[in-house]
């Protein structure tokens, strides 16, 4: 699907761009510094299919679907096509004001039917962040409402990635954003990660998801019962580096937040929408999680919009008082995002992502990824549907890293774009999740390019 | 400008529509008893203007902008033509990767000119809410980065409106939204707002400024200035209540942050992109802020996006740190909304539509609501730019209110709304913020529903 884009692309001046770039934007996550020194960002263009291009000229496979998102791929002419329709008609109106407008309700409909069971409501935002500040502010305001306020705490997971606001980034565990403005907020408690090739080394995988779920039920009592409002996590960790949880540890937490009657929140931002193999991460786990956040491939990323899924019971509770939930942004529900949204979803249907992850590309990059699994750096290579890892190890048999630690892969990364592929780097691993269209033979240069980037760092990584 | 769409509206099952809405969608603010005890939200289908159009057939002047935010006015079809051609050519890539994309530099650029003077880098997010959770985040790793890591309180007002996230609600003074949730959050102080018809009714305006301000300084000294990291407000309170501030105000605050070295942060949210008649409400008031946060007017509510500008002094100590700023949003900076929110300032720019405000539609809707001045119930009426309110009082004269308070103004409202005029109700007053295409026509129409729909609350306001 890589064929050149089908529109005329504009004739940009890229280093009077570059210039700009230092001198006013200021990019994301990023080292200002860096960005000085480098002379600007490398300038993305257009895009088509699994393919980006740079304003060097460079085409460059997309490993990361831009940033766990562009599902459906790029170039996609009818999601271009709805936009510019809803926004002539209607292109903003609020939510506020006992009004709303079609595509949000249209959007929260098809939503709970692929949601199912009881996840039957929808609240919309505009990225994953506000989504799990939604959740913050849901859960304690629905404790507050059935009587019991003092629950409160939410359990999440060390190396977890819930989003850069202040709450959400407090609701992940990643102690390096911790580290700068003061957080986590209080009201948190972080427990160990299931991350089988990192605390489990070595452990039976059984064992070792009795045990990480032992942790949530320990930090539970700790705190006491009665003041836990909701457990959250993703069904994989994503930013963590593709953490594949243990077989039974999903079960075992879910049993865990029954027992002492703690909402369940399901992280979907990154697993949603086919990532997984199944609509849902939760779905491809056999849970039954009580809320819900989506983003990314809610649009593919072609619009900024994000969802919360809502049990019907904790709206009941809602209703029953009626009180307002008195939270919500200005673009809640934007008409164009939700059209947009919408559309996606039906191109998701229409060719049978889904399916074709579960069936297809996930078990091919699966079986391409094991090719890997002999490099002399490679101390793991793992894959779920179309989530990836490549774990770079010091010595093959073992989990030791090179150096201090954390510095194998921003090098292996870098021969990866060098030789044109776009993954990213997650301490010692390589993690890719590109789009779900992908082909077999964009799989098959993928995990070649990462096999050549690996054979190409290796005298650097020694010096380590 | 209220001229029929140009374009063909669909045909929606309005009935089956509402039905789903409280089946299956959330709205943002709102009581979820109320929506369905009304069958449903009213659905906004169209809009073309300043006028909106429900399924029932209904044409509403909006007196709202959407949402403070639709600045250039509804049906622009050069914003669905950029956005059709962004999202065909580059519908997404993201910042993390040392990498970007053209729209969001050129934004970056334009918006740096806009700001003028030391507001010479942007950030992008999605939101008001979101790029106030940025405030928060960047001024406490730069106080952290530049050696005063105690410099972590922020300031704020009691009444003031930062957004809907846990932070930026925290950071807001508004208490019913504190109630839900245990906010706000460690770390933010808040004091007196600056509302003559309120805290000072019947005070010599620079008296009653100097009070104001003074309650600043005074809460720097209660916590020590060496631990306060910033001021945060909007130039005029939006959501509070189109709160003018009386002359001299800003000065006095912007001196006393300068007294204590304390970082000034204008929320730019409502008042940015001509509202008040100038491009942003720093520049009315003549203050020179270090951070300011944008949204709304800056793409008309057309697509999501919002922008942080950020003086040169803070991007230096980041930079001269080398290290990373560990946030941001995987849409930030997106291409698509980042193209209109260029195009939509172009409209802006070609239309003058910033010298309208100051110099025609302002004035006259000034002038145009004194005509209301004395109808019975009307305590004030007041105006800057497109921003109005008119407080509703129990007896001329006075500022004493109906019943316990805050019942009026949901009623004049709903007379309002009925009488065919959308306008928001906060506590006893409504308040309005139209489209800055606004014509004469419109401006008396708009106010001559206001005096309408006061006359016929009187028996009820009686009755309260």
């Amino acid at each position: 699907m890589a064929t050149p884009p089908t529109i005329g692309v504009r004739n940009y001046d890229i280093p009077a761009l570059r210039e700009l770039d230092v001198a006013h934007h200021l990019p994301a996550q990023s080292s200002y510094k860096l960005q000085q020194d480098l002379g600007g960002s490398r300038i993305i263009t257009h895009a088509q299919g699994s393919t980006i291009y740079d304003g060097e000229g460079h085409a460059i496979l997309d490993g990361m679907a831009g940033l766990w998102c562009v599902n459906v791929g790029y170039g996609r002419p009818e999601l271009a096509e709805v936009a510019a329709r809803q926004m002539e008609e209607l292109p903003f109106y609020n939510t506020f004001f006992r009004t709303a407008t079609v595509p949000p309700i249209e959007l929260a409909t098809k939503l709970a039917g692929l949601l199912g069971g009881k996840l039957q409501h929808v609240f919309f935002n505009n990225s994953g962040s506000e989504s799990n500040d939604t959740v913050f502010r849901l859960v304690r305001t629905y404790w507050g409402l059935k009587g019991e306020p003092n629950r409160t705490v939410f359990i999440s997971r060390h190396n977890a990635y819930h989003g850069s606001t202040v709450a959400s980034a407090s609701l992940g565990g990643m102690t390096f954003m911790h580290a700068q403005g003061g957080l986590p907020i209080p009201g948190i408690e972080h427990v160990m990660q299931p991350y089988p090739f990192g605390e489990g080394f070595g452990e039976d995988p059984e064992a070792f998801a009795t045990r990480a779920a032992q942790a949530i039920e320990d930090r539970i009592l700790a705190v006491g019962p009665e003041n836990v409002a909701a457990f959250i996590g993703e069904p994989v960790q994503g930013a963590g580096g593709v953490i594949i949880p243990p077989p039974g540890y999903w079960q075992k937490v879910e049993a865990i937040c029954r027992k002492y009657g703690i909402l369940l929140v399901s992280d979907e931002v990154i697993c949603g929408f086919g990532r997984l193999g199944e609509w849902f991460g939760f779905q491809h786990y056999g849970i039954s999680p009580d809320i819900v956040s989506m983003a990314k491939g809610l649009s593919s990323g072609y619009l900024p919009i994000s969802a919360t899924g809502v049990s019907s019971e904790i709206v009941e509770v809602l209703r029953a008082s009626g009180e307002e939930f008195v939270h919500g942004y200005t673009y809640s529900g934007h008409p164009v995002s939700a059209a947009v949204a919408l559309r996606n979803l039906q191109i998701i249907e229409d060719e049978h992502l889904v399916d074709r992850v579960r069936e297809d590309v996930g078990p091919y990059l699966n079986a391409a990824l094991q090719r890997l699994a002999d490099q002399p750096l490679v101390g793991e290579v793992r894959s779920i549907g179309l989530l990836g890892a490549v774990e770079i190890v010091a010595e093959k048999g073992t989990n030791k890293r090179h150096g201090t630690g954390g510095q194998a892969g921003p090098i292996v990364r870098d021969h990866c774009i060098a030789g044109g592929l776009m993954v990213r780097a997650i301490r010692d691993s390589i993690v890719m999740s590109p789009p779900l269209v992908i082909t077999h033979e964009e799989i098959d240069r993928l995990v070649g390019i990462i096999g050549a980037a690996l054979d190409a760092s290796m005298e650097q990584l020694a010096a380590l």
